[in-house]
Formats: C-alpha cells, sequence, structure tokens
C-alpha cells in the first residue's frame, strides 16, 4: 500500500515539474533534475533509499539492528526503564511467564516475552534466542526481534533488531536500580566480567554517577585490556585491569556479568556498604554470587516471579540460604515509595549495608524502550514501511 | 545490508549501458532505458517493486497478506497441518501455551503462540490479536503476525502477514479431522455460521470428500446467501440456505463457526453417524454445541489442554457432562494409528456415531504452514528482504 501512495505522490511531483515554464523545451534537464528525488536516484547518489509515510493503514516499520543503534542512546534507555518499574511497582503492567522452546541440534532456546504497560499503553512480544555454538559459524549467540503493537487496535505497529536494544535495556536496569540502592557518592565501579553486557551496565552507571575509577576483572586479562580500551570512548576515568574477581571488589558499586554457575564472587571479598548488579544469571542453576553474600545483604529483584525461577537468587532460595520472603523488594515497589532505597539513615537501607539488584530482564523494559526508538526512528523518517494489510 | 548491495549491482549495471556502443552520443534514450530498471521505474510503471538477494546474512522475508493469500493452496495448508498433527501424536513437537495480554480500551487481547515441530525442525512464534470493536474503525477484528525462526541458530528468518493463513490451516485442520473422522461417503456438508472460517472450511472439506450438496446456516439470511455465491467459485455443487442451524444439521458433516456463548446446535438435531467439526469456541465460557450432544458424542480435540482450557469442550467440563478422560484422543493420536479413527467397524468409531472434533488452533499447524508459504515464496523470488543484522 505505501508503494502505491508513494507512486502516487511521486507521479503528481514529475507532472508539476514537467509543466513548469522553466524546463519548457529542456526535457533532459527535467529528467536529470528529477533524478535525485527519486528512489532510483536515493540509491544511485547512495542517499538514504529508506521510506516513510505516516499515516497509511496498517503500515509495520521496519527498523534494523543499525538503525535501533542509531536511534536509542543511554539517557532515553534509562528514562524508558525507569518509568516501566514505575509501572510494574503500581502494578500497571501484564507480563506473562516467559515462554521457551527448547532446541538440542545444536544446543539452544527461544524465549518468547509478551509485555503490556497499562499506564502508557504500550504493548509488544520480544523474540530473543540464546545459541552458544553460534559464534562457531560467526553469527551472535544472542538475537533479538522486538515486535511493538498498538494495544487500541492489536495490530503490529514496528518490528526491529533488538540485540542491542536488550543489552541497552539491561544497562539502563542496573542504572535505574543503583540509583536507588548505592551509596549516592559511589566513585568507583568494578566490574567482573568483560563482555558486551558489561559496557551497556558501565555506560548506564556513568549516566547516573562520578565515576573515577573502573576495576574491570575478566578471567582473560586480555579482555579487560581491550573493554578498558573501548570503555575510554565513553567514560574517562581511570581504568584498572585484572584476573581477579577480588579485586574488582574494592569498589562501590560492583557488577557482575558472567555466564557463571558457580560463584564468582565470595562473601568475604565485598565491602561495607557496597551495591552489587548481579546481571549475568539468567537461567535456573545460574549463579555469580555465593550463596551466604546473597543471603546475608538486601536483595532486590526486578520481578520476584522471574527472579525466583531464574535469577542470582534461584540458586540460594533452592538451597535454603534465602527465603523468598526474605527478598526486600522489587525495584519498582521502592521507586513508587512503597519501600525506602539506600538514604544512609534510620527510614531506609543503612550506609553499611550490602545490597543486590538481581536483574532478570523484564519484557516492559523492552517494549518502553523499543517504543522511543520507534518514536525516534519515525521522526527523524528512518527504517523500512512495510505493508501489512 | 540489502539495499547498498543492491545499489553496487545497479550502479555497475548503469555503467555497463553507458558503456554501450549503441548508446554513444544518446545520453538521454540511455537514461530513459535505464529508469525501468531502476526501483524509481519500477514504483512508477507499477511494477513490482519488491527484492530479494539470497544467502545475505541474517536476511529476513517480510511477506504480506497479499504474498501469503498468493503462495498457499489449501492442499499445501492440509498437508502441512496433516504433518504438524503426526509430530503432535509422536510427541515430537513442543508448544507452551498461549499467553495473553488483556487490554481494555478498547476491550481486546494479544495472543502469542510459541512452537516447535521437532520432526521437521522448524520453530517459530505467532502474535494474534481479537479486538472486537475494530470493524468500527475499519479494521480486521484478528490481525496475526507469524514470525519463524531457524531451530539451528535460533535467528529469525521470516516475518508474515497470518490472518488468511490462520483461516487457512484452521480450515486444513478441519478437513484432515473429517478424513479420519467423518464418513468416507459424506455428501452434505451443513455450515452453521457463514463467514470467513465457514469459507476456509468448506474450502477444505471440498478437497477431502465429493461434496453434493452445502447447507448454509446464518442468522443473516443474507449473509447465508452471499456465502454461497462466493463458495460457488470454489466448489461447484447444490446450495441450500437457510437461517435456521436446525436444516443444516440435515447433512453428514457439520461445521459450526459462530462466535457463540450459548449452544445453537441441539443434541436432536443431529443424525446418527454425523462428524462435527467445532471450529468457534476459542475462550473459557464459549460453546456451540450444547453441552448433551458433546456428552454422549466421541470427542476428539486438537490439544488437550488447550481444548479443557478454551475449546468446545471447556463448558461442558466445567458443567460435569463432560470428564477430561472421556475425551476419545488427540487428532494426532489418530493419525499415528494409536487410537483408531471411524471405520464403521469393530475396531473403530462406529457408523451410527457422532463425532466432534474440537478445534482450538495450534502455534504448530501455524508454524508448519508457514514454513510451506515462506519456501514457495522463496522460490518464486516474493517478499522483501531485510537486513536484519
Amino acid at each position: 500500500m505505501y508503494l502505491s501512495v508513494d507512486c502516487i505522490v511521486f507521479k503528481v511531483f514529475c507532472l508539476l515539474i514537467f509543466k513548469m515554464p522553466i524546463f519548457a523545451g529542456h526535457r533532459t534537464k527535467c529528467i536529470w533534475f528529477l533524478i535525485p528525488f527519486s528512489s532510483f536516484g536515493q540509491s544511485l547518489f547512495l542517499l538514504d533509499s529508506r521510506k516513510r509515510l505516516k499515516g497509511v493503514l496498517m503500515d509495520v516499520l521496519w527498523l534494523t539492528e543499525e538503525d535501533v543503534s542509531a536511534h536509542l542512546t543511554m539517557d532515553d534507555a534509562i528514562s524508558a526503564v525507569e518509568k516501566a518499574f514505575l509501572d510494574h511497582g503500581r502494578g500497571q503492567t501484564q507480563m506473562p511467564p516467559k515462554s521457551y522452546l527448547y532446541f538440542s541440534k545444536p544446543e539452544g532456546d527461544l524465549r518468547t516475552m509478551p509485555a503490556f504497560l497499562e499506564g502508557q499503553d504500550l504493548a509488544g512480544v520480544k523474540i530473543v534466542n540464546v545459541h552458544p555454538k553460534n559464534p562457531e559459524i560467526g553469527l551472535p549467540t544472542v538475537m533479538a526481534l522486538l515486535v511493538l503493537n498498538s494495544p487500541k487496535t492489536g495490530a503490529p505497529i514496528a518490528v526491529m533488531g533488538a540485540t542491542f536494544l536488550t543489552s541497552m535495556r539491561t544497562g539502563a536496569a542496573g542504572a535505574v536500580a543503583a540509583r536507588y540502592l548505592a551509596r549516592p557518592e559511589s566513585k568507583v565501579v568494578g566490574l567482573v566480567g568483560a563482555g558486551v553486557q558489561a559496557r551497556t551496565q558501565l555506560l548506564g552507571l556513568s549516566r547516573i554517577f562520578e565515576i573515577e575509577r573502573v576495576i574491570v576483572a575478566d578471567r582473560s586479562i586480555e579482555s579487560a585490556k581491550a573493554f578498558a580500551e573501548y570503555a575510554k570512548t565513553f567514560l574517562d576515568c581511570e581504568y584498572q585491569t585484572t584476573a581477579g574477581a577480588k579485586d574488582a571488589c574494592d569498589c562501590d558499586i560492583l557488577v557482575t556479568t558472567t555466564p557463571a554457575r558457580a560463584p564468582v564472587v565470595v562473601k568475604e571479598w565485598v565491602k561495607p556498604g557496597t551495591h552489587i548488579n548481579a546481571i549475568g544469571a539468567d537461567a535456573k542453576g545460574k549463579q555469580e554470587l555465593e550463596s551466604a553474600l546473597t543471603g546475608s545483604a538486601v536483595v532486590v529483584v526486578d520481578d520476584m516471579a522471574q527472579a525466583v525461577h531464574s535469577g542470582e537468587v534461584n540458586v540460594p532460595i533452592s538451597q535454603g540460604v534465602l527465603r523468598p520472603e526474605e527478598i526486600y523488594a522489587q525495584i519498582g515497589e521502592i521507586l513508587v515509595g512503597k519501600k525506602p532505597g539506600r538514604t544512609g539513615g534510620a527510614n531506609g537501607i543503612g550506609g553499611e549495608e550490602v545490597t543486590i539488584f538481581d536483574s532478570t530482564g523484564l519484557g516492559i523494559q523492552d517494549v518502553a524502550t523499543g517504543t522511543v526508538v520507534y518514536r525516534r526512528a519515525m521522526d527523524a523518517g528512518k527504517g523500512i514501511h512495510l505493508g501489512f494489510l
């Protein structure tokens, strides 16, 4: 449908130009003049040949990973995720449990995450895989696709590559959690794990805190060094690299982003008053922090059901070291004021307490962040408009 | 990625043409010659400007409803759905329960249906809405989008409009069920409800049986007549139209496709040996057949969990008229031979028994049928290839 409307508009434009007195008797010039305005000309001149037209019935916007990267800033992601957590805290979200399909040749899974933010009237479904052997054939382990739907009509309005978006909304969640749970004067960030997730975690924290020093720990010291080099492009501060997770614990905010199935951080390494963003654990049996650490800290989760099932707390709970009712809050409850965050005083979490944010990743984060991208891309005239009906 | 390759190919093509001796000194002619080959020309001349390029990393094929309609025959759908039911009967499918998001302004819902056919190595997710008030603003009540994913890599490989496909795979399910449950010599089909679903139900049956007469019943006799007129385009036989559901029961195969919440067919109307495809009920509280009819018939469901929750059997079960263990089989069990179908003899369902197929619609039907469409469209060079990574 888009193409035919576009075509008619262009034809009318052509006819008007052909009739202009300035071109009378100069047909050739006329054609040369028209070419740059056509999609032919746009591809010929390497201009952006993507198309856009607002208000077409059942038009779906396609955004590639590249489009998404170009229209998503961490500040936007933080703001979107914070609003999503607020809605969650107010009970104004719908988020059925993630559905899993399990593959065996090769091993992998596909997760489907529908979500509806009632207050903001945003809905959609993220479909994301985890195929650990993909890198062997040159593909990413994780690839995500986000479909946004209109709650008013149910129609799909956008489909976008959501791998980068997933990483950004996870970084944003860590930043939002740290804003409410870390000591405000936090200056030193410790990272255990120096992969893609660590990048967006640090980027998120850098938008909230005045970071003076970052300690990057990775089993591969080369990875740690490469991370530090990359991180300097967005955060100018002192970097220390190490192969030992213990060294990274000498910090105010600790971020763990490993795929560990056995603890990589033990309780005695962690200083009083530290805030920990535990990002890595995303499936039953996964754990990054020693159970004794989780059992003794103030634990905040993103979503109780998901965290108990597959978050950092799943192992301590299965071991009986932590009871679900001992979990302090869902982050949304702190944002809406149902539970106090870290105030350093008598009302909230004390300055000496260790806090842990257990991030499992919520569909509402994806839908909220994806909607920002969709709006920015629409405003910029980016993406491909596809006919649907 | 696709666009830039396309652009380079077109530029090389232009350069070659410009160098051809025949055009020496005829620049203007040269441009006119080139235009039809450009996307500018294609839209100007209303040619199909859809693009395609095989072998691009992470290329996702976009198919509109129109593309899907053009590449899906009922025979293909029947074959795909039959294979899907076979896999289901062998226990080689994964189909987590449908997830629902519920909207209230206006009322509607969004259903997410992931499915994996292990034997055929096909996976995907259908996202489908039901917004009863959509027709007031000129939109369909139901709109579906199907995402196909590679089980090997998890990557999305196609996204397609799946509203027509949903109707076709439902018609195919009715046809497959009737093949195993109706008397082979069935000649008269009764339809209660004359909407879009009835069309594909009749189309499906017409591929399996030698139909001599169709009795179309709809509360609106005009709808029944319009249906008969339309049906004549694909099935040449005698048509009888009526406003009374009772009249339609004078048949060998009865198909109910209404959105009824109270029974529209009562037990005493139904003749011995009739097979009934109960298509309409798709949510808790919905029912088309009198509970006494369902309670006394041989009931076959597509999927036990879905049917008990939201199929035709949900109301009789909640009333205690039917116990889940009284359900004769899942259709897949009959296809693989675990349970006999209607043989008219001592081993299977007798010739005088009434059979009911309770169709709730399975994600495996969508994925199997969508894959056929994807392959046909790829072979025909149709659809838009979109860069993903």
